[in-house]
């Protein structure tokens, strides 16, 4: 809303010229951009506004600058630290429970839209992470990030930019927040997965969606008992 | 996820102390924090530390620095612009079908919530705006930022604290990336937001929640014809 009439600066102009560049040559995480220099000529502004442009950049996650080696897309795809903003709300535990509720509106549907719109491709890399999930609860390792992980997989499959960008930010604020012990609940965990996985292969998006539901209703009666 | 046994910086952990100081001392957003040398001396740190923790809250947006008048909490709440980091993203119509998707997955759901939760002034802040959108849209005025409020004012209702900070995030996101008319929506607009409110009002959940779908199905259908 904000931005609605407001003049841009032209660090702002150019820091949109440069999302534009790492989008129109489809430049991935990790690639150098062109040095200050170069990219001061191709967009015909000062050295000054350019450094003004990355910097804003960097703070926004877009770009990371690597001391002697240069300037490069960040790893971090533009998500910022915090994103919804949670630094000033109140308890973690209260704040889990809301967190897993919200969960408890988007993921059963995302479940299910990703039975109709998951690629083959696409439901190969969620099995996997799905077998890496269940080894490493199998052999008693941390497998928090592989079942992040998993649940951004499901959201990959269903097709939907938006949701492929809000899971990650819904899981990493719950893991800044929380640190509820899902130690209790590894075999629902490798059952519901599991579960969950099979229901996108089969297309059966009633089995997803309240597999989905299953597993994560599971995990919110463990916030309940521990609040 | 990436936090997990990092060590922080100095300025880092002088930036956690200063959030802490907001938020025990309930300080809003505009009020003024003490000068970097109170800071440094409260927090026990250089004067250095504490510039570089300020310049990270600034772009974190939970401060802002008016040059002469001295350091503020910032309106923006510490939510970043583009939280969803979605300046990559594909066509700007494709992004405003997947972003109508997600909402109709939440929105339903808060407005039953809302019917559960609402306190009664609450329910009086949303049917003050829910009265301004009617009368901006019968005056023929720009009625947009409005209409995000109202749906902000439902969220609000919720009583999630999550829903609060999501949806602001979603309907900014909304307005970053499209510009789909809703000039044609207008009388729809007032009928399904009344419903909306009185079914809140009412306590009546399924009112509320198909209500909201009737409402947000309009405007997807709105998309598709654009498309």
């Amino acid at each position: 809303m904000e931005k609605e009439g407001k003049t841009k600066s032209l660090a702002q102009i150019a820091a949109d010229d440069i999302i534009k560049l790492i989008k129109d040559n489809n430049m991935e995480p990790g690639q150098r951009l062109e040095n200050e220099y170069e990219l001061a000529k191709r967009l015909n502004v000062g050295r000054g506004t350019i450094r003004e442009a990355i910097r804003s950049l960097v703070s926004r996650n877009i770009l990371e600058v690597r001391r002697g080696a240069g300037t490069f897309v960040s790893y971090k795809n533009g998500i910022p630290e915090d994103p919804l903003g949670l630094a000033f709300e109140g308890s973690d535990e209260s704040l889990a429970l809301d967190m897993m509720d919200v969960r408890l509106m988007l993921e059963p549907e995302i479940a299910a839209l990703a039975c109709v719109n998951a690629t083959k491709e696409q439901i190969k890399n969620m099995m996997n992470v799905c077998d890496k999930v269940e080894k490493l609860i199998k052999e008693n390792k941390p497998y928090r990030q592989e079942d992040a992980l998993f649940h951004q997989m499901v959201a990959e499959c269903s097709g939907n930019t938006v949701v492929k960008k809000l899971i990650p930010v819904i899981t990493s604020s719950v893991q800044l927040n929380i640190g509820v012990t899902r130690d209790r609940y590894k075999d629902d965990t490798i059952i519901q997965h599991r579960n969950i996985a099979e229901a996108i292969v089969e297309r059966d998006i009633y089995k997803a969606k309240y597999s989905m539901i299953t597993h994560l209703n599971i995990l919110r009666n463990g916030i309940l008992e521990n609040k």
